[in-house]
């Protein structure tokens, strides 16, 4: 994607001059965006302590399920410099014992950070996992060196894998078109480009598209308006905030040519959960013949779940709608009702934009072949007209 | 309805003690429900100048199409009394040019607290109307008494006509079941019992039924969450709040037995406008088979409009998905298409309840018999059934 796209929510940053390889890792620091802040106020906090990265993972600073795994495998290097200084601050080279202790010491403190998030323990896992099978093969210098280029490498694959969906998905964007989405599925909850919102990235970016984007304002928690919006025009691409009521209308008046989001878990029929909300405007696209397209990696689908039905609908805390921002807007200790997020019916759904192409139509046979066994579309298809002819 | 019911928006206030039947008038005051301030706090403003009457209507402390008009026809009492008072406050009796000609600078005064409210105009004029129609005669004391008594009309005929339409909704409603409503479209729009609210305070109230109502928050001025759950809950009516985007999710579920709404305008085919959103909960029930209601007077009907096409889609303020409450919630000047209300198709109403019954099959035949005749459904159908044979 090219070089105009400004927006990077996690970086390592290392000082400029360094005496060794090893400054790289133990004088680096996390810088993260603190997305509470948004869209008011653009700052970016520099996480030098473990506690601070805990911190920006448990308030939400950091949000989103690569964004979160990303962070917790800078956050592991983080948490291992400190073996690497005496307790009066002079640099010292740990025991290999010491060393080790201290990255179990470091995944299991942050694992504490937010227990529900699962990238959060798989990106946690990967590190520990990546320095024990250099135990005893390298130094513990050249170990750390190798967890910090884990890292990295994590967040680079997740940016291929954006890169990738955001191809795919383009193809289905028109020049002149105008696209709706909810939530944010976007660079702020990935390592830069996003789901959802990478599908627009490539289109204007790459292709050169001009689109224009409906961001839902998403309540609860806004995060159409506070970071969708936010993100969108951070990046030069035209957004208009609506209501989650007014989809319908844009749609009607013919607004809408089609519907991109992100998911939250993908069953093997294709069902999708996704944030609260996102059933409505699918049905609304389905009234009005506007197409459905649902982004995620593969790492989002969990093939053990035949339909949705076994997704169970998590509820948040009631408090989330008799306030709006801080302020009371519903009477107190009044019943609410408040599922974090919904289920899409496949058949509601156009295509799902993978990294291995648009799975489509939505079908279990293309699911287990394209995320089960790791094919693009582009060859199960080709095998399968081999096949016919 | 029954004693029970406690909620009055609006009322007019006379003194324990009067020493004649004129103080009534003279010595009454306008007492409005803050609306404004709901659900944190309930205050009820004592108005005994014009000039607060104005600036109630003014600020929506006041607000629904008949509560206006309701305000404006006391307001115009409260203005006429200072024609009964010299200026060092002795009562005086006015002549007659005195008192016509403060008739007329009241209405005038009035009639700019809102100039889009067509029932603010309609409740003026009416009243002028009434004062000029016993000119000459009726002493001014009597003229006075008697449009005090017109206001009271107005009030009561609003809440006859609420009552009526209560009674028929109400037969829609089952025992033990749960209905969804949007916006505000109760007693605090209305003087006492609302459109689509008395519905449920019949079937509570009146019949006995024990129901639930999941209200929409209803974005962006939660009249939702912050009227309707407040004055179901005063009533003592079980209330949900749940978000706009949840609507559907709730009907999936199998928990909604019927949707009422109110409606700010229906063409001649049943084509409705109301609030923003009332368009997508229609679909999301059409698509779950639950029915949806609207509850209307025929006074909301417009017959010269042939289909909703010909309403105009009023947008208004951007700051209000731009902010809530004063405080920032997208980015500054962000683009946003605030739409204050939308169409429904008249394919997806099953019914309209109105005073003189439930139009259904929603087709211009049967409206052009109940709203331009104002004829009573079942005497229509019975006329039909007879015709038949």
């Amino acid at each position: 994607m090219s070089a105009t796209h400004k927006l990077r929510s996690l970086a390592w940053k290392t000082p400029s001059k360094a005496s060794a390889p090893i400054d790289a890792f133990v004088r680096g620091h996390l810088e993260m965006l603190d997305q509470t802040l948004l869209p008011t106020e653009l700052r970016r906090i520099d996480c030098r302590t473990i506690e601070s990265v805990w911190e920006g993972i448990k308030m939400l600073r950091v949000r989103g399920a690569p964004a979160i795994g990303i962070a917790a495998a800078y956050g592991t290097c983080v948490g291992l410099q400190t073996v690497f200084y005496d307790v009066d601050g002079t640099r010292r080279i740990p025991t290999e014992d010491e060393f080790f202790a201290r990255l179990s010491e470091t995944t299991a403190y942050l694992a504490t950070s937010r227990p529900t998030a699962v990238n959060l323990f798989w990106a946690l896992d990967r590190m520990k996992a990546k320095g024990e099978s250099l135990r005893g093969a390298k130094s513990v210098e050249e170990i750390a060196l190798d967890l910090l280029a884990e890292a990295d490498a994590i967040r680079e694959e997740d940016v291929e894998l954006c890169r990738r969906m955001g191809r795919y998905g383009a193809a289905l964007v028109k020049d002149g078109g105008a696209y709706l989405t909810h939530c944010n599925a976007g660079g702020l909850a990935t390592a830069e480009y996003g789901t959802a919102l990478a599908v627009f990235y490539w289109a204007t970016e790459e292709d050169g598209k001009k689109i224009r984007v409906y961001s839902d304002e998403t309540r609860p928690l806004l995060q159409g308006s506070r970071l969708t919006a936010w993100e969108l025009r951070e990046n030069g691409v035209d957004v208009t905030v609506i209501g989650d009521s007014m989809a319908a209308v844009v749609m009607r008046q013919g607004k809408i040519d089609g519907v991109f989001v992100g998911a939250d878990r993908i069953a093997r029929n294709g069902d999708t959960a996704n944030k609260i909300g996102t059933y409505m405007v699918a049905l609304c696209a389905k009234a009005h013949n506007v197409p459905f397209y649902v982004v995620a990696p593969r790492s989002t689908f969990d093939l053990t779940l035949e339909t949705g039905a076994g997704i169970p609908i998590e509820e948040r805390d009631p408090n989330e709608l008799r306030f709006f921002q801080g302020r009371q807007s519903a009477p107190e200790g009044v019943d609410v009702y408040n599922p974090a997020f919904d289920v899409t019916p496949a058949e509601l759904i156009a295509g799902i934009v993978t990294e291995n192409g648009v799975i489509s139509p939505v079908v279990p046979e293309l699911i287990d072949e394209v995320v089960g066994k790791n094919r693009t579309v582009e060859d199960v298809l080709k095998e399968r007209a081999n096949r016919e002819v």
